[in-house]
Parts: structure tokens; sequence; C-alpha cells
């Protein structure tokens, strides 16, 4: 077995074990880590200083940006303790695995239970930040799955320190010989591995056999590069080109306050808005030149298509030459990542969410307007994981949505779609209880028995020993 | 654009305009469709003449299969008749579609909701059977998604008239100037189109812009094929391999009763047992020798290791030389599809598992024992699709677990996962109802807001609009 294949053969055997590991294990896991993290700090940071060293030389050569740089330090004021607090946080989450999530009975003593269970193996790919090492294993363990890290190259030394850490924390546990639960745990070392080069992703993403899902967090070149070179369910995003319709009903205050929001905000994020589609109504009376006039007061260039364009001649244009552009049929198709924004005029929400539907990258997109038949036609029609009425497309952010986690953005059309929490890194499993049932004694003749496929009603919530224990004290 | 994409792009525009259909528009078209294929019969069965005369001169030729020709007839007894009655079927499902899976506040006035929605479009390869354009296009269109079928070549002429009537019902439900809303539908035609040649599926699995899921159901090497051509995610599975454990405390009546049905009421589906692992117990205590002998009285074939097949010699083999045979190490990767069975002895539980997760296709595996605690140990551990209990892995199947229509069975890590029905087919979307929200209003910052992250409870099955008819009514 190459060195490859062994470090995805090591992860599935690590979540064979972590598949059968209780949510009280975990915690004890995610503790000992958190403490293990915290007394090997200094050699932590040690490698981390290692690490901005390099850098350094490298932004002084002109090869390496400063912002980079900055993303690299784990010494800056309360970084390293919000890191390990970013442990407990996911610890103190419910856990998405063991969840019954449906069941039914068959017949007399022969019950179905769908179950969540863990995916498996998680790739994950990084960029800089060293941080995300400790954040997605403990969300790997929260869930009960392996995961292979790779972390940029400038952060190697950085990501290496903590990850020994990491595995020291778990190996520690599983030898100790205490009697003390809370200082054992069963978890092995390899559920967590740390790979360096970009060969060893190239290798890896052929391992379909042991890896079950690939998260790519990172740039557009580098997610697209991994869709297109694996087998594996790939999870993320590699676009977020959001569009924001402004309808006839639309109120001005409202849609200076939203759109503002949508694109100023933070500008590089996959869910600022890229496009905003304009009704056509709203271009003689004067409604968008005002808005026009305060997105440019924020900074915001617009490329306009003829007739948005034309309609602003007289008006903002005049004053702001330099921030009124014609668009080019290109910038409808591209995500600017900075205070651009493409303007396109439509006659009805049906245009609007043909435009959506043909040009957007299924992330976020939103309606202003305040009939909410059109809303509903709106939400119902645009093929996109988030669909908003009379809001900002950066609330789309698993945070912001309450997940307590984020995994990542997808937008895939399957799975899991949208911002992603805990719930992404789970599936389910079919477990049936029998006694001793045959399948042939079912059907439509004679003497065969009848599915009772009755329902059995399960809390929200509850898991199987719940119901177990529950079923004990009826019988 | 060339001919394959243009069938693409027309699924991608029927799929957006379906996903914004309601559960009685659905219903009008599954009625319509039925009337129309009633009154297409005479058409059909002579279409049908033309696919069974072409394929009988295969047959005599040698180089069809007469179940194969059996297949391909719609002309049986009733047969025509159940195909249709399928339609019904599943137009009185629950429909999959708009339903409120979670609901939180995220703010007074700002509300997210997740709701499941169709997938999108869905390419269907399937092999000989006609009656599956039906069942496909029923199900695709009862759960919102355009389907690009693709059929068997022996059964083309039936299918394409088949396809035709589907067509032609929409289109005429589409143009009708009727008042009365049962004869009418906007589903457009192209929401189920066909295609014929094996060339047109190569072409389409490039497809992916418009292309949100294929569902091949058919023999392992299409399948395979499909897997390793193409970026769109791929619904199925391969493999069966399923095993079934006996473990030491299993009662004998029960184990001969679950393994014969496993292996015997049908041995070329695909959740059929294919391995048998028995505990070492078992060998001398001649309980081994017992279920070997019910096995090979049902004509079942044994390919054994060298402990098993040792136990046996003065037994079983003795008057079986012919059904007690030695094993090799491919025996136990083999999906033998017929009345053979490999088996391998194991000393534990865990040693049971660890077979099962490294040969096992993930599909189905069952474990017999009278131990509750070994049988949770087993279900945990094992990592497939289902994971049975003192049951007959035959169980695996979409109607015995009662979802009313299989779309096909699983073995993938995410999505969907054994056998799938209706659900399989959707996803969700998240809704966001707000009032002008801005994200930058909320933060940790004095005279910022703080997010609410309230969950907003909501039934079971409840669709938006109940839950914003009863809002209406509270407030």
């Amino acid at each position: 077995m190459d060195t490859i294949t062994q470090i995805a053969f090591n992860a599935r055997q690590a979540a064979n074990v972590l598949q059968t590991v209780d949510t009280a294990q975990k915690s004890v896991a995610l503790k000992l880590i958190k403490q293990k993290l915290a007394s090997a700090k200094d050699d932590i940071l040690k490698a981390n200083k290692i690490d901005k060293d390099l850098a350094l030389q490298q932004v002084e050569a002109g090869k390496l940006s400063s912002s980079l740089y900055k993303r690299l330090d784990l010494e800056g004021p309360g970084k390293f303790d919000i890191m390990l607090e970013g442990i407990s946080d996911i610890d103190k989450l419910e856990d998405p695995a063991g969840k019954v999530q449906a069941a039914t009975r068959l017949d007399n003593g022969l019950e179905l239970y769908r179950v969540s269970c863990p995916v498996g193996v998680l790739l994950v790919i990084f960029e800089a930040r060293p941080e995300v090492v400790v954040n997605i294993a403990a969300l790997a363990i929260k869930s009960g799955n392996a995961a292979i890290l790779k972390g940029g190259k400038e952060s190697f030394h950085t990501c290496s320190a903590i990850s020994t850490a990491i595995r020291q924390a778990l190996d520690d546990a599983a030898k100790s010989s205490s009697e003390n639960e809370d200082e054992k745990t069963i978890i092995p070392a390899d559920a967590v591995q740390i790979v360096e080069s970009r060969q060893d992703i190239d290798g890896l993403l052929k391992q379909d056999k042991y890896i079950d899902l690939v998260i790519p967090r990172g740039s557009n070149s580098l997610v697209k590069y991994i869709q297109w070179n694996t087998r594996i369910p790939v999870l993320g995003h590699a676009d977020g080109l959001c569009s924001t319709y402004v309808a006839a009903s639309a109120k001005l205050a409202l849609a200076q306050k939203v759109v503002v929001d949508a694109k100023t905000t933070y500008p590089a994020a996959c869910n600022s808005t890229e496009t905003l589609l304009v009704h056509d109504s709203h271009l003689a009376s004067g409604f968008f030149a005002a808005l026009a006039k305060t997105l440019i007061d924020h900074g915001v260039t617009l490329k306009c298509d003829p007739p948005s364009l034309a309609s602003l001649q007289d008006t903002v244009a005049k004053d702001h030459a330099d921030k009124v552009l014609a668009s080019t049929e290109e910038d409808y198709d591209t995500e600017f990542l900075e205070l651009t924004l493409a303007v396109k005029t439509v006659s009805s929400v049906e245009q609007a969410m043909e435009h959506i539907n043909e040009h957007g990258s299924k992330h976020t997109d939103a309606i202003l307007t305040e009939s909410e038949r059109e809303a509903k036609q709106f939400m119902a029609g645009v093929d996109a994981a988030g669909v908003y009425w009379n809001a900002s497309t950066r609330f789309a952010d698993g945070f912001r949505y309450g997940f307590g986690a984020e995994v990542g953005v997808s937008t895939n059309k399957t799975h899991a779609r949208g911002p992603v929490g805990l719930e992404g890194l789970v599936i389910y499993k079919y477990q049936l209880h029998g006694n001793g049932h045959a399948s042939g004694d079912y059907g439509a003749e004679e003497g065969k028995r009848a599915y009772l496929h009755e329902r059995i009603h399960v809390q929200e919530e509850e898991t199987l020993s719940d119901i177990s224990h529950k079923r004990q004290r009826i019988d």
C-alpha cells in the first residue's frame, strides 16, 4: 500500500470506530484536545513563528500578500484562546448523529428505524488560516467523521504542530489506564491526519474507496480544480453570484438599506450581491436614480445596461461619470468581489427569474417587493439555495442562520444546500429489528402476510435508545 | 446549441416551471396522462408489436435472451392496466416538495424556513422494460422534476409511443382553453423527454450545467460506466454484496429461516445475501452443519473457507460433495446473483464487522443474534445503508419499507442511502422572509442587534402556506 492509500485506509479504519462512539465519548475527546492544545501553546507558537518568518521573506520579496501573512498569525491578542474556545462551542452543539429520523412498523416485531450517522471520511482542503485545523478536527469528531486535512503550504509548520497535539491527545486517552472515564476515549489518533503537498491531494482525490466527501474551502480556482478532478462528492461552492431584484412595488428606503448592505458590507464575500435587477417602472420615476445615488455614495461603481444607463444620464451620472459605466454581457456572469455592481432592467418578475436562473450561481437571490404574491412566485421559481424576500443576501451564513458552526456553503443540488452546519456531515442508515422475519412470508397470495407499514411516532431529536427505553417501559 | 444541449436546456426550462407547480396541478397532469395513455393504448401496443417482432428475430438468431423478450411485452394479461394504475398510486402519495423542514426566527420579522423542493432535472437510464417510462414520468412529475429518459434500444418504439402520449397530454392541457381547472396544467411537455442512442447518453452525461442527478437502473456494468463518466451526481448502486453474520447466540431455527430467505427467494436481486459469516463455535456443535444442510436442500452451493469446509467433511459434504466447495479469496468480493453462497468463519462480532466493512458494498448486512448488546454493536459499526438484526436482507426494498414507490437503491454515502422513495428526488431551499433587514445591523458591538435564533415550531408535514395562514389568524 503506498503512503497516500495508507493515509486514506487509516482514516477509514478510524471512521469505522468513530461511528460507534457516543456523544459523551466525543465530548471527552474534545475536552482532552482542548487541554492538550493549551499545554502545547508554546510549541505551536514556535512553529507559527517559523511559518511567519518564511512568509515575511516572501512578503518582502513581493511574492505573498500582507493580508495572507496576517491570516497566518496565531499570536495576535486573544487569537489562540478564541481558537480553543471554538472547541468548547462545538462540544456544546447538539450531536447530529444517532437521531431517529423516521420509524415504521413493517409488521409485529419488525421495526424499521432511519437513524442519522456520520458520512465517514472527510478530506478538507483549505488555504492559509491554521486555526481551521482545530475547527475542522472538532467538527469532524463532533459529527463522528474522520478527517484528512490539507492546509496552505504557508501554514504547514503551524498546522503540523496543531495536529500533533490533537493526535497526541487522542493517543494518550486511548492508551490511558485511568479508571476515570473523563480521561479515556477509544477514538484513534488517525481520526485527524494532515497531509502536506499538492501531490498528496491529487493522490487522495483518487481514493473514492475510502474517502466519502471532499470539502474545499478557498478560492474559486481551488474549488473548481477539485470538482473537476475527483469522483468523490464535493461539498462547497465555486461561485457566489447573488442577485437582488427591486420589483415595481418595492419601497425606496427599504431598497436603499438592503441593497447597500448586500453590496457593501463585505464585497469579497460569496453572499454579496453582484447583480441588481431593476423593474423598468423605476427608471423614469427617479426611484432608481435615488437608489443609484445612495450606492455611489457608498463607493459602488454601477455597470448599467442601456435603459438603466440612459435613465441616469441627466441625473447621477452628471456628477459621477466614473461611477456609472456601461455594462457588457460578461458583467452578468461575473463575481466582482469588489464594490462593482452590474445593473439590468427587467419588465416583470418572470424576466428577473429567467435572468437569475440563467446567470446566477444558485447561491442566494433576493426580491424586494411589497407584494406577497410576487414574493412567493419569486421564491418558488428561483432555483437557488437561498431565496429571500425583503432581506439582504448577506444573511446567507451558517452562524447567522443559527447553526453554531459552518462547514461551508454549498451550491450543490443534492445532499446539503446553502450554509451547511454539522447536519451536512451526517447521512442515515436504516436499522431493521426483527425476530426471524423472512421476506417470503409477505405477499398478496393466500396465506401470505401483508405489511402493516404503521408509522411509529418519534419525538423530534429522539435517539434510538430513548425509544427502546420507552418501549421496555411499555412492554 | 447542438441537439443534446438543447434537450438538456429544454429540460431545465421545464424544471423551472415544475418547481412552481403545486400538488393539485401535478395531480391534474397525472390524471390527464393516465387518460391519454388509455386512449393511446392501440398505438402503444402497435409500437410494442414492432419492438417484439424485431426482438423475436434476435432471440431466434440467439442474440437476445428470451427473458429480455418477455420483459418487453406490454400485451400480457392486465399488464397495460397495471401500468396505468401505477400512475394513480403515485398520484395518491404524499407530495415530497413544499414541506417546511425547519424554521427559525432570526429576529423579529426575519424568519428563515427550510422548505423541500425538487432537485431539478433527472436523467434516468434503464434497460428493457418499457413501462418504466410511465413509472419514471409519474415519479418525476409528482416530485416536481423534469426527466430525460433513455430506455433499452429493444424497447425504443414502445417507449417513444408512450412518451408521445405523455407529452401530448401535457401539451393539450397547457393549450386548453377550458375553464375547468381539472383539464389544465402549466407543466410543459418537455418535463418528459426521451432519447434514443448510447451516444445521446454520452452527450447528456456532460450537461452538468442543466442536469442535476443521474439515475441508472440496470446492470452493474451500466451503473459503473455512468459513475465513471460524469461529474453529475449519480444515484444508484453498482454492487449489492450483502452479508449475514450468524453470531454465537443465534438460534438455529431462526438462522435457517432467515438465511434461506436471504439467499434463495430471488438470488439475482441486489438485496440477496452473498456471504455467510459464521461464528466458529457453530462448527463443532453441529449448528453450522444443520444450517448448511437446509441451504443445500434449497439448492444452494456453499463455497467455504478451510475451517467451515473441514467442519462439513464428515457430515453434509459426504452426501453433497458437489454443493460444498472450497472458497477462493475472490469469492468474498463476488456478487454471485445465483444460488451460490460464500462462507467465512469468524471468531467475534468485531471480525465479522471488519470483514463486511472491507468486502461489502454498503448495501445491507444482517446479524442474527440473541444478544441485544452485540446487535447494537453490529448495527453501529457496520457501514451500510441497511443494518439488520434477526431479519432477512431481502427486506431492503422501497415497497417493503413502505415508501409506495422506489426510485432506486443507493449505496452512496451522501444525499440518499438505501431504498430511495420520492424523498430522494427533493432537496431543500432556504426562504428568508424579512422586512428590510440588513446584516450590518447585527453584531457584538454596542448599538448592534443580536440574533434571536428562536425555533419556530412546525408540525410534521406542514407546508409554508399552512404556517402563514396560522400566523395570519394569530396576528
